[in-house]
This record gives structure tokens, sequence and C-alpha cells, in this order.
């Protein structure tokens, strides 16, 4: 396969596909809608989680395992969840399969193994979750219940594409269970900020946090948080969510607990996730036309060093030097490969670690030896330089750290060139056919004016930003009046 | 619930059972024959596949990810393997639900939702990774492949227990593809020298290595290896086994690569896995009429230190030197847990993180703080000594790593107590009913008697045993001539 990719300008979306599968971080597969994640797609995953994992014990929470499957009449206990996700769901009807008599070495379905009862396959957890808390919570003694899961769930998509959308996904879901709304809204809160800290920090992606409108909202939430970044093609994407679900599913699946008091009430809960959408929101963020770019703190590797050598005995020389640079990266605990693999020329090599994203490379030649240098190229900028051996691992890590920090304010600069207010409705469509992005805009706070705005322009309101401006204005449709703007954007 | 719990000699399936749920470890959910992992079991299951993912990746493994569907075409395509799993596949058949015209709220499958092919929720990844092995390899170059994958699998079970036997389980299953028959029978023997180490010196559980006769074998390998542990009762557990697959499922997937000549052939395959039923091992082969003994090198929490005190102004007191000896355990990189809950005893926490197998639990009294002095209580022996505070983290280190080996070394003692010769069927009978345990007896070698033996005693060759003695003697059942004895028992 060709490693050129079709260029972001000429087609970001095909840009988008062609990256995923040459820079072998995710495949399709034969089954529909499903993906395979690959090694180095999925080593960039592991990183991810490693760094949430991390901040959730941080914050108190623990991690355990519930079914992958969920009986119907659980599912349909809360019935606008149920209702949410009935459309897409993944059944199992039968458990065993039997020989085909009418046809030599394949199988059928054996109608004889019919369940009583369909599972679902989990979309979300939430029923088989406040299920199985019924058991766990009877008095304020057992809260909070601070619980996270790492899984894979599945949501039958119509139309899917790698980690943006796909039939079986791979994330994590945070359920607490509290004994007042304020905690349980307290901890909705804090792990927005979690997210919006590990995006930022560690995606190098910047967000906007904010509240979605009650149509935006997770099937059977009382308010749905959410982080929103822009894409390079001035599109939206929703990069995690944290809903605080009231009492509904303590009603659902009564579940009360006896307050210090002995007073029985509903328990209120919450529940969040980011998923391996993430990773699509990753490369539509930073990548460009050679390939990816990774943020050094997530990238599977950071450094590559390639040698450029004639002969064994250069080779030899070339491996030797190689050998201490890697002990002093490893020692900073810099994540580095030596790419001495004979099948493909230095040239080929620049332009596959380009295309896979390795955030600084470092080509070892002869001539730079005598001379006690090496040459470096970082990802972001391709800018190259020259330095010396001396106090190169120390150099690398700073260079690191700056790359962190560059691919970041590139990102949040574009964020800001793009997000602009429009005033009316002509504005707003002018603004959006330009160059999409960002519309802060006046809303009269009615569902059916954001359905009607979604009709004609294909925006959506992705959120209410938290502190918001109050500031007096009129709803780009319907001119009723408005007390702030909101944030408008067509959205992956 | 009371903690109390049913003893081994009355009962030990009660007793496993009982300590299953009352430990904490997992729990029985809505859905039959799937366990929730509760926090503390998922922190034991945690600890034991970071220390298998560390020891893949030094082994040159990578992880990836592939779909929990297998369509029913590529299920078939291996008939042995597919034999195998038939009859235990749970099937998705549908991708929709519907409102209940006739019930308000409930829901029903959209029968115009139907599946033109179903999926089998994956029992093992062989059909669907193979399927895509295929658009990986084409050249020599291309091998070996060293991929694992952590994932849940389906198995429909029809008699359950938590751990033990399961429909869904947490497991991780490598595939590996090889240009030759004997790197893959290489890696074949290198994997199943991982999980022996694993088991026996994280788990501290002894293991026998060996090969599993073809009747005992994966459905569909050429050759199973398999490592096999004595539990308590004297029943035996196959705690991982290690595949040679041959060419067999690069054949079912047409699978070929051009060697080194140009010369195509077809790729060799190997795949190994272990699971969560390795906590059911553990449980059973130390945990005593008290609770679980956990070893202390994967154990969640290894040392808890428990107060003793009178007034606020004891508490104040202890509670500095507490956190004065937790920085100390800390520092060692121990996991330790300070428990200063107010709502329970003393005596009734001894009792609590007995039941849940800490290794080493901390008294801190006020008497004791006066004599700088502190007792220490280890879970394996229950022996209790006073030790100085001097020194005191290093000193715990040190027991954590005797406890280590004295759990590991009492199970040894107990297999080899338990593991004896027969020589005549009588015998063989008889210490079976008597005692159990392994039992070594000369088998002519044939599958028809091995079933008749299975039949009439119950037990079944748990496996040759690599390099095992070559020896003339007669088949326990047949009188048949025999060259080696092999290792029987009844069974998990």
């Amino acid at each position: 396969m060709s490693k050129e990719l079709t260029k972001r300008a000429d087609d970001y979306s095909q840009w988008y596909n062609e990256l995923v599968v040459k820079g072998e971080l995710a495949d399709h597969s034969a089954v529909r809608g499903c993906m395979v994640i690959k090694p180095y797609g999925y080593a960039l995953w592991e990183n991810m989680r490693d760094q949430l994992d991390k901040m959730f014990k941080e914050t108190g929470h623990v991690n355990a395992y519930f079914p992958l499957f969920v009986p119907k009449s659980l599912f349909e206990a809360e019935e606008k969840n149920a209702e949410g996700f009935a459309k897409e769901c993944a059944i199992v009807t039968h458990y065993r399969l039997k020989t085909d008599p009418d046809n030599k070495g394949k199988l059928i379905v054996d109608p004889e193994a019919k369940l009583e009862e369909e599972l679902i396959i989990r979309p979300t957890s939430e029923a088989i979750i406040w299920n199985t808390y019924k058991g766990w919570i009877q008095s304020y003694r057992d809260l909070p219940l601070l619980i996270n899961q790492w899984a894979n769930v599945v949501r039958w998509e119509m139309r899917t594409r790698l980690f943006l959308r796909t039939a079986e996904f791979l994330w994590q879901e945070g359920h607490t269970a509290h004994a007042t709304k304020e905690e349980a809204v307290e901890e909705t809160v804090k792990m927005l900020d979690v997210y919006s800290t590990f995006v930022e920090e560690w995606m190098a992606v910047p967000v906007i946090k904010g509240v979605k409108t009650p149509n935006e909202r997770f099937a059977g939430a009382e308010d749905t948080y959410c982080i929103e970044a822009l894409m390079q093609d001035g599109k939206a994407l929703q990069a995690g969510t944290s809903h605080f679900l009231g009492q509904n599913f303590a009603k659902a699946f009564d579940v009360k607990f006896s307050d210090k008091n002995n007073k029985l009430d509903y328990v209120w809960a919450t529940s969040w996730g980011v998923s391996t959408r993430l990773i699509g929101a990753l490369i539509m963020a930073h990548s460009d036309d050679e390939g990816l770019i990774l943020p050094p703190r997530i990238a599977p590797l950071q450094v590559v060093i390639v040698p450029i050598y004639k002969g064994e005995e250069g080779k030899a020389l070339v491996d030797a030097k190689a050998t201490e640079i890697m002990s002093g990266l490893k020692a900073l605990g810099i994540r580095v490969k030596y790419d001495d693999s004979d099948n493909a020329r230095p040239g080929w090599k620049f332009a596959e670690h380009e295309l896979k994203g390795v955030p600084v490379r470092i080509a070892l030649g002869m001539r730079d030896l005598e001379n006690n240098v090496v040459e470096i190229a970082r990802r972001d900028t391709k800018e190259k330089s020259t330095v010396s051996l001396e106090g190169l691992a120390g150099h690398i890590s700073e260079l690191l750290d700056e790359i962190q920090a560059n691919i970041f304010n590139r990102a949040l600069k574009f964020r800001d060139e793009n997000t602009r207010e429009a005033n009316s409705w002509e504005e707003f469509i002018r603004l959006l056919d330009e160059k999409s992005g960002f519309i802060s805009a006046h809303w009269d706070g009615t569902p059916e004016t954001e359905e009607k705005i979604k009709q004609e322009s294909k925006a959506t309101i992705r959120c209410i930003p938290l502190n918001n401006k109050q500031e007096d204005g009129k709803c780009i449709l319907t001119g009723k009046p408005s007390s702030q703007r909101v944030l408008f954007a067509r959205a992956y």
C-alpha cells in the first residue's frame, strides 16, 4: 500500500480514514462497523488509559467489572435510557449452534437453544450496575460508592468510522452513588475537570467545558456536562461526558439508603465516560498531510534513532553510539527505539516515522559522530537542528516538553481563531459556510428553536459553557430575548 | 450477612462459594452464569494482569484488540475449533429493539432488524484474528507476529461457579504467527514457562508443566501444553494452556507467506491464555477456614494498620505514629492501608482483614507506643510478634518475602504429599477415594482406555509431564505395555 496520504485540503475525511489505516492505528474488520485496534494504536490507548486510570484512583475511585449482558427486563427499567439506546442494540437470542443437516461442515443456530429472556449487549452499563448496587447499598455508611469500569460496549450505529463511531468500542464508565444531590453534582463536575485536565495536558487538545441542552442530554440524565474540542476542519467533537443522573436509576431499580437519622431516601447517581473516540479527536486535532502528530506525553514512541552508515565497520561504530544514547534517554524515562532494520533506507524510515507521528527523530551519521553531534528533527514543526552529544538526553527531555506545549498552543490558537460571534441568522450561516468553527450566538432557550436551527444549518448547540457570561441579546433565529450566548458548531 | 465461613472439612465447595462472596472478590449477577468482579477482586486481577503484561512485553509481545463478534461463516472455517465451541456460544441475531405495542413501556426484539449473518460472541479469538492476519502477512519479513489481547470472552456453560467457570470471563489470549514449525513450538513452550513462572513466583502456586493427551487438546490444536495445580481438596485445576496450532488456522483462513527463497507456505501458529479462573486457583490453593490467604506479591493490600486507643487524645497520638509508619512502608513500595474507621472495634477489624487475606496486620496500641513497639500478625501462620518501631519498614518488607516463600512452600509440600504412584487398578481407585491428589500411573496410550478410566474413576489424565521419566510398565486398566507414567487426577 502506498504511504502517500490524501491532502487535508483536498478531502479531509479521506485524509483521516487513510491516516488511521496507514499510520497503523486501526483497521477495518470482517465484522460490520467493528475495528481492529492495531498494536501501535493500542499502545497509544494503553498510555491514555493508564494516565486516566491513575487520575481516577487519585480521586478516590476503584475499578470493578460488571457483565457484558443486560437482561431485557433490566434494560427497559429506566424508560428514557432504554428508549435512547433501543434502536442500536445487539441482542443475544440463542446460546448454541448445531450442525447444519443440509450442509456438511456448516453450522446453524439451534432453534431449541432460544433464551427465555433476550440479553442486550451493554451499550452502557447503568442498568446492570444499578441493579447490582441495590444489593450493595443499605445505609449512608455504604456511600459514596465510587466505581469505574474499563470495558467494551456495543452500539449498532448505521454509519461507522474508525475510532469516531464504531459498533464496538472500548471505554471507561464511572458509576457513582451518593447520599446527597450536592455531592453527586460535585462528583459530576469533578470528573469533568479530570477529563479536561487529561485531554488538555496529556492529549494537548484544548476543550470547552459546558453543559448540554436538554435535547442533547444522555438518555436518563438530569444534566449532561461535556468537553468539546475543535477539529482542524472546523467541526466540533464531543470528547467526554459526565452525567448527573439525579435519582432516576435509583428509582428505576429501587435503590434506597437509610441516612444518619434512619430516614429512607433514593440514592443520587452520576456516570461519566470517555472512549477510544478520543483517539479520533487526537488525530484530527494535530496531524498534518505527512501523517500523525502525537503529543509526547502519550506517544507510544517518543524518540526514534535512525542510523546512517556505510559498511559493517561503520555500523558497529554507529551501533555503539546509539546504545549509549538510548541508555541515556531511557534513564530519563523516555520511550525510544533504535530503528536499525536493514530492509529500508534512511529516507524511507524518516517518512515512516513522520507518518506515525514520532515526536523526535535522531539521525546518527558517521560524519556527525566525528564531530560529536547528531541531527535532531522534531515532528511538530519539522525543524532540524544539529545538537552536541554532550547533554543530549537532557536536551531531548526539554524538547519533548516544548513539543507538548507547542502542539497544545497551536491547537488553542486555531480554536481561538475559529471561535466567532454571530449576531444574526445571515451572519450565522455565512460564518458556518465560510470556515465553520465554534459560533457563539444567542438562542431563545427552546428545544423547538434548537431543532429548527439544526435542521436548517446542520449546526447543533455543543454546550452552554460553564461560568458563561450573562448578556442580553436576541435569538438568531426567532429574535426572542436571550440572556446568554451558547456555543454552536457542526459536529462529529 | 454473617462473616462466619463453612469449614473446609465440612463442605469444601460451600466454603469456596462463601469465601468468594464474603471476601468481597466477586458476586453473582442478574445474568445467568455471569459474575460481578467486585473492587477488591478486581484489584487482585489488576495486579495479576499487570505482572503478566510486563512478562509478555519482556518476551517481545505487543497488545492489540480484535472484535467481540465472530461472523458465523468465519467461526465455522476451522472445523474442529468450531465443533469444539459450537455448543456453548452466545449468538447475536438482531440489532434493534422496538416498543412493545401490547405492553406500554416495554420493549421487544424488532423482527425487522434481523442480521443477515449471525454473530457469535467470541469464546476464543483464533477465527477473527487469523482472518485478520491474512491481510497482515505476506512475507517472512512480516513474521513473527507476536500479539496478545486482554479481553472478555463468553462460553455458555451450563454449570457455573464464580471465577472457576462463568459464562463471561476476562482473560488474555496470545496469538502468534511464525515462519517455521520449530519457532512456533519454541514460542508455545516459552509462554508455558512464562505462565509457570508467574503462577509459582507471583501466585505462590506450584504447578506441573506437561502436555495434554489428544483427547484433552484445545479444539484445533496440534498440541496443548498446560500447567496443572493441586487444590487443597485434592482436585487438580488447569491453570493455563499454551497451544501449538500447527498450520490449521493458516489453512482454514488461507494465510500464506513467501519465504526468503520466494517459496509460499502456510504460516505456523500458537495461542495461549490464562483467565480470571486463576483467581479461583489462588483461593483454593492457599486459603483457610478464617478466610483468604493472599500472596504478598499480588495482594491488593499487603499491610493493614489497626489503631487501638481510648479518647480523642489517644487517637491523635496513634494517628501520628501510623502516618509515620505508613510513609516508611510506602517508601519501600509496600501497599498499606490505615484502617481507622470508627464504626468497628479492633477485634472485628482483625477478623475482617483475616477474611480478606491481608498478609500482615499491624496493631498499634497506646501501651505499645510507650514501649516503642508494635504487634505484628502474619496471616499465613497467624503468628504474632512484638517488633520495635526501629527499622520496622525493612522488617515488614522482609516478612512479606518470607510469607510469599512460606505460602509457596506449604502448597508445594501439600502437593508432594498428595502425589502418589499407583501400580494397579485397585490401588488407583483406593488412592483416589482415600485422599484424591495427583496419581502417577501407567496408561496404554489409547484414547479408548483414557475414556474408560474417566468413566469409571472420574479421574482424567491431567498431563504427560514435560521431560517425563521413561520407564516400562503396564497400563493400570488394560495391562498393556506402557513406556511412561502420566498424571491423573479428579479435576475442576
